[in-house]
């Protein structure tokens, strides 16, 4: 078997390294794919950073597109029941849920799963050197994995373009906060989870779709592309009061949106979110994963407002299921290969300091088609 | 027509005085009432101590029971199409929405219509002297009441017992928050919003109900009614982590509650009521009705639990029936008598101060029963 | 006051006869309008033959669009709080619910009120002659309609096209089982309920859109505006099996539609509907309307299936808002107004007939316009 | 190891006969169980009477509770987290799904995964000679299998009663059509299925249940133990149109029930509930599991009424879990045990016979009290 080269995260907060591993033949009930597309992640440079505790080395890479390279014994399906070929282009859940916890089994709600194993953050490179996540050229898939063979439709690219927010949204957007036609949206935040937000809403029928985000680029994108009507800069309009009485005028009545979707990871984002939605609205807090601590709120608001605020967590391999089977629609509607700006392998470090610095919308790894674009041949004349 | 009585707030921060009022024939479409029991409410107290804007002088008494005295032309049957007569035991509500709004027609959530009349609140004694509240010997109702003829199997101190506390909690706890059977469910509060949404929570088959409240002598009534099977006295479990401690230690694996009920008005229980939900648990903000500005709160909490959080909002005259038609099974199972201390009219300032001290659950004045039990003759007599 | 026409249903099974009327000023809390536009409806068509009871004479007519003519005392706003001016272009719904039955008052689903009022249809001509239909020129509002000014965006033609299939799909269709991102959808019915539902599905994100009908103009009108992707004609595939094969095979997996949308009002649909749906998945029994006694059903397919069957009657006026809010979305993605064929009032009878031929999918009348344009002159000389 | 007896169905329409065979170790990842209950289902007769296709030989029982006899290797903990160990009371749910179709993965509803394997039912005798249904004195049951210790509160007795119409009901009555405090509930049916429908209505705060069925001897019991409040034979007002006249006129306003719960599997039941339901009410198809084919029903109920009608099929292991934890408050509301009629495991074809005849409300065989009591030494001898 060739050799074949990953990125991967030796030490948190030093720069990732190539490291060239030999190529495996899948065990029964596995598959080896070529990945060809990998998203960079705002949670991947967390993750270099050191915020998270992570096994070392790691192969980092949680979004991924590839090509079928070899199946192990008994896999003759996706998860949906199609037939898989060598050859056949691939997309998969990161995440494997435990299927027999309290969240698997009684309430059937995968996402809140506390077992689940997570390719490119939890499943260190150790259990398979090299091919644990999607920052490699080629990637070792588990027996459970959510597989879904990409429709003729859909180009990979367009795939990744969201990366790990689409199916985040489709998990938090889909639920009891479901957008309905006609209703006015506010999203707060213009990063991928923002942007798929106000995607989905649109394509849920939204009547109106107003972002407040930063920065600026980011809401020209979002504007241009059609994914909002109107856009709020907060570095232009830094006052929370001028900003919710901006907002509010726009929407019918001036009495507040029908839903809000945060979107920020900023805590003081929940208490304005919570303004901006109109009595009896809807608020979807999507972005507080990360623990900053407390921060002011007035509780107040949820009572006088008799609002629903719905948190979300995670997704599940059926949110990943529905998220490609809607993808078809979205990307008719969507110019999703304007989101996507690519690196070579060898550039991941790059593709990283790129969603640091917030300069481009979604930084894209082309694992395949770098070394030469024929990795195994390459990495075998390497060896 | 003979006089009556009336409790009147004429100034804040004054006592009540009792006035002498004449009796009215009611016009079209409305009816009079004999007020047999009023209950002082939490929010009665506020009134008299000037928290709230109100239109001066003020009979206040916004939940009541009484019996028809006479009815207006075209005042043939209640909201249920019941036939109304003379003596008929009748309640209603206490507010009266306008029927016009977004809230009333779009959103058909009359409880957050703006524009609502409220007996006791913002229907000021200039309206009809002494007649549009329920500390006085008589009522005089107006079109657009949701009026409700008792059924037999109810006693009109059951009706009274819980005040409005009873369809708010209905009003909130019958939303998408709604108790399940076999739902763990915690409240928070032991006052009569807390009581009731302990019992109502009983009533739809929760598996075990946990109050976390105080004073002592409202948990023993609690759990000596059968409201709830574990109470936690606030005074003696004074650390909120050790309360969270011992009631997560109660719940199924540990994991938390399945709903929580905030029903004590005081901002800090909203973050306390979060972390004592498990993942994907329902947390209903009955209580924040006070605006008390911003607390220290986590929002992260909401996102990584995935909660789902529900204000709620007063309640409409479709609550109000709900109700009362719910009553009969409530009262079967519990002893609501158990919650009432009664004190004639002329004592009203003494019930006042009896709920602002939390000595009694309940207090309610007897005003036809009051001044010599033969109201109007004795006030026609005092002429 | 100059005299306006009408025309007027005078005895069943007749043509109807155009009427001169002499305009009125409005009562306090009514206003008249100008009628610009009226649709014909199917129901005409059964009223005209007196299949079902109605007052006579009736001026036909409970879908319209006009100007206001002029407001009585009181009359200051629309029903959304928008200020009302003389010239106003503006829309009401046909039905003015009671407001205090089980239905309207605990229930809050005011479409299944009882005691509605329905112009053009329960309001006799004797009401006020002439004028309380929209096959007249002129109409009388009463208090209590639900009045709707016309965003700028939308002609009154896109806001008639669909008549009171519009707001009737619109209560239906958004109830509980709302079609989802992603959701592949089988529309049974091409007339204007299965248009409009074909639309909204869409517009709500469905990512297949089946329409089942006939005849063949009326689909290829569908499929030409975008409003389904695959059309199937009955009077081609006409067994029932060969259809419900060849519907499946286009669904996901070929396990039948998330959806399907019963519009056809033929009974033996019901049964061809639940084959249509996977297991677990949706359906909504929207066009049996008429009672045609019992057909052959079987109800082995709701358990097995796990089916959720809804029906839906009518709409409130809550629906009528929800309609036209959303109607701007709607004719930005679909060209409305191919669905019209106007007719002038004179030409009330040919309007009528071509409905029943199913010569047009929706024949619509133009009072104002009609008799040289300038109604009330005209009418005032012919006097 | 020693032997064992079980009652096996050899040939179709022939007795059970006892046969014994030898116990087994568990393999890693399974357990066995000594079976202290099997329930005797009304499918267990159609199974004998072959109706269904299943593998011979087979042994029979998929409703059961027992003891922990011994434990394969890994296998520590119950599917809800608590530890096990030998001699530990348990019950499990007869199905396990696949976890990996449509129904499994994307809808999250196990119970409609076509690939289940059901103890009982599909397991066929050569899987486990003697051991894969609960009419055997041992059990081995395998991965995957959703296993619940049971709580002290409650005795085996208790938990077989309702045998899988407990978690059948749980599945069926706990989704959308879910009855809420205050609602009239009708029970069409007063078998297991019936039964457990109106407790559970009653535990979930129903007003009223009003059970439709017979024969009168379970009408009694239904009645006497509270479970309904009225019954109404069928054998005596034996006219469908007398029955919902008699019905209707129990209901609130004679408008007809809140819910309506179909537990009969008779076909023409089905439209006799629809006329059961108040309009928007909800109709819950709990009882055609049987294909019989189509039956007279008018479609036209579902539209007028804007029914919403829920089919139900079979329960998945999160059902089966939440049936075990309600049991506790069901048992202490309930006489559970006056449901039962217990019969040794050679008695098994008297059970049978019993159930055909409804002669009593729940047949339970009792496997490991049969033959001596002491039924592997027995076994061991009789070797």
């Amino acid at each position: 078997m060739p050799n074949f080269y990953s990125a991967v995260l030796v030490n948190h907060r030093e720069p990732l390294r190539i490291v060239e591993t030999p190529a495996v033949t899948p065990p029964s009930g596995h598959l080896t794919v070529d990945v060809d597309f990998a998203g960079v992640c705002g949670t991947d440079v967390h993750l270099t950073d050191g915020r998270l505790p992570v096994p070392l080395p790691l192969v980092l890479g949680h979004e991924a597109v590839g090509r079928v390279r070899a199946l192990g014994s008994g896999v003759t399906e996706d998860t949906l029941g199609a037939p898989l070929a060598v050859g056949d282009a691939v997309t998969w859940a990161s995440n494997i849920a435990c299927g027999s916890c309290f969240y698997c089994v009684e309430e059937q709600e995968r996402s809140l799963c506390g077992n689940r194993k997570v390719y490119g953050i939890n499943l260190g490179a150790d259990d398979w050197p090299g091919g644990s996540g999607g920052y490699g050229q080629q990637m070792l898939l588990q027996p459970g994995t959510t597989l879904v063979r990409l429709p003729d439709a859909l180009a990979p690219e367009q795939v990744v373009a969201l990366g790990c927010a689409g199916p985040t949204v489709v998990h938090g957007l889909f639920g009891p906060a479901r957008p309905s036609v006609g209703d006015t949206v506010v999203v707060q935040g213009s990063g991928p989870v923002g942007l798929a937000s106000a995607m989905y809403a649109k394509l849920a029928g939204a009547a109106t779709v107003i972002m407040v985000g930063a920065p600026a680029a980011r809401l020209e994108l979002a504007t241009s592309i059609g994914a909002c009507d109107v856009a709020i800069d907060i570095t232009e309009m830094t006052d929370a009061a001028d900003r919710i009485a901006a907002v509010t005028k726009l929407t019918p009545g001036g009495r507040g949106a029908d839903l809000v979707v945060e979107a920020t990871g900023f805590p003081p984002a929940v208490e304005e979110g919570m303004r901006l939605c109109r009595r009896n609205g809807r608020f979807l807090v999507l972005g507080q994963y990360t623990d900053h601590g407390q921060t002011p709120l007035n509780p107040h608001l949820i009572t006088k407002g008799q609002l629903r605020v719905y948190g979300s967590w995670a997704f599940s391999g059926a949110d990943y299921v529905k998220y490609v089977s809607t993808l078809p629609r979205l990307a008719e509607r969507f110019d999703l290969r304007r989101l996507v700006t690519t690196f070579t392998l060898d550039a991941a470090n790059e593709a990283l300091q790129a969603m640091r610095d917030g300069t481009v919308m979604k930084a894209v790894l082309t694992p395949s088609a770098s070394f030469g674009g024929e990795p195994t041949e390459k990495a075998g004349g390497a060896a």
